[in-house]
């Protein structure tokens, strides 16, 4: 498995979806992976150091899991099915590592608040992309999207 | 201090809050507790008993719980402060009982999952309205909003 970061949090308010850019240690490759808005936000507003009036859902799962004396060790992006990525969250600690089914949106968040490394399967890094290459084709579909919202605005029109 | 369950979910798009209603085991009296769209949508989607195509993180977290050998045994809802409610989510199971903080909206969409009680401090059960007299503010609270959006649209206009 190939160690990665989250390079940056994109939110696309057409779709309600937000993207979550992983990219090697190297910063090499990079691998979107589409997620909810909510589970972004969550893993921007810890990125960023937001301060938050109250901890929200990742953090109380983060307190719960140490407060048994667990801790999260790694997080692993193992397979893609149909378009839908699947991960688990490996907990170590006191006890024998134990792996959890997550959706990757989960983990990542549990993750940069457990300050623990993320993990992708070497046969997902293999379909990442060049940086520049992820950055035009972005740049493409925004402004695809632009140009159908441009031409629906139009129609209205008319 | 009282049992209570959820009564019903409301959300109010305009503020992107959602309304979560606690009443009492004979439904004498109701409080309503504001919390977020998401933890409202998960609240609801449990007790619609939708088919969800993945687990969301509240059911992340009582499949963590659960492997942890640990149960969710209740929640409480013990105390409000400047208008912000307090909760504890109390784990049981194979240790002695231990209590985690929690907003109300984890600790019920929680207890949902977990199918364990709600109580509520008795405190804060004498502020809780008779259901009729809710209703009749919300559709005040409604209309007056309706009013305020109406005018909006006027100065727009002008």
């Amino acid at each position: 498995m190939i160690e990665v970061h989250v390079k940056e949090v994109f939110f696309d308010f057409l779709s309600g979806s937000g993207i979550v850019l992983l990219t090697d240690l190297e910063e090499k490759k990079v691998l979107p992976i589409w997620v909810g808005i909510f589970e972004a936000q969550s893993i921007q507003m810890k990125m960023k150091g937001n301060p938050v009036q109250r901890p929200v859902t990742h953090d109380l799962l983060k307190n719960i899991i140490e407060d048994m004396g667990h801790k999260v060790v790694r997080v692993e992006i193992h397979d893609i099915v149909e378009n839908t990525y699947y991960a688990r969250i490996v907990l170590g600690g006191k006890q024998k590592e134990r792996l959890i089914d997550s959706r990757p949106s989960d983990a990542i968040a549990l993750a940069v608040r457990a300050d623990c490394p993320v993990f992708l399967a070497e046969h997902l890094y293999e379909k990442a992309q060049k940086k520049e290459e992820f950055e035009s084709s972005l740049k493409e579909e925004f402004y695809k999207k632009y140009l159908e919202s441009l031409e629906e605005e139009e129609l209205k029109k008319a």
